[in-house]
């Protein structure tokens, strides 16, 4: 676990920029921001992907897209609209192996989605 | 609800090709796919965004990730990778406004997603 950047930033052992937790999620702003707003929705326990999850995390998973929601809603996206994405694996272009949710606004997204 | 294609869809009442249901969700495959495999997972309940989801949702919004997962797991691209993403609103370019989450593989995705 220590290995993994968002569980170490999850336990403030290396600097990121929180802007939401409560029991089950946190949710951090991305460095590489690809618009204007683009925010990474996650469970505070490790998981790798969506491989990993089972039918009793249905609560969990859908607790990132209420957080995810909101969080948009907050920054006024939900007017003009946002995109989230999840990457699993490589072909994908999964950069850290801790599931998150790209949550993406403050621009118009084209099609296809990469 | 007659004027939302996706309810039409589910409700047997336009034809489409629905790969999935359960008592919450329903699969069909996208008619313009952007990747080998582009499936929908979206609720069987009419809902046109993420924006109108209540925190009582996450039971189903986890099911619809649980769902594609599974999907994307029995059609082998969990190994390479697949990526999911949600539309919401216009300049996500939402173009039926019934909640649905693209799964889409069997490629190479590229950065930033659209």
């Amino acid at each position: 676990m220590s290995e993994c950047i968002f569980c170490s930033i999850i336990a403030r052992k290396t600097p990121g920029r929180i802007v939401f937790e409560d029991n089950l999620v946190v949710a951090i702003e991305d460095i590489r921001p690809q618009a204007p707003v683009h925010l990474l929705v996650m469970p505070r326990a490790h998981v790798d992907s969506l491989n990993d999850l089972k039918p009793e995390d249905e609560p969990l998973l859908g607790r990132l897209f209420i957080v995810a929601a909101r969080l948009a809603r907050e920054r006024g996206l939900d007017t003009q609209g946002y995109r989230t994405v999840i990457n699993n694996g490589a072909w994908a272009g999964q950069s850290v192996a801790h599931l998150h949710v790209h949550v993406m606004g403050g621009r118009v997204f084209h099609w296809p989605p990469g």
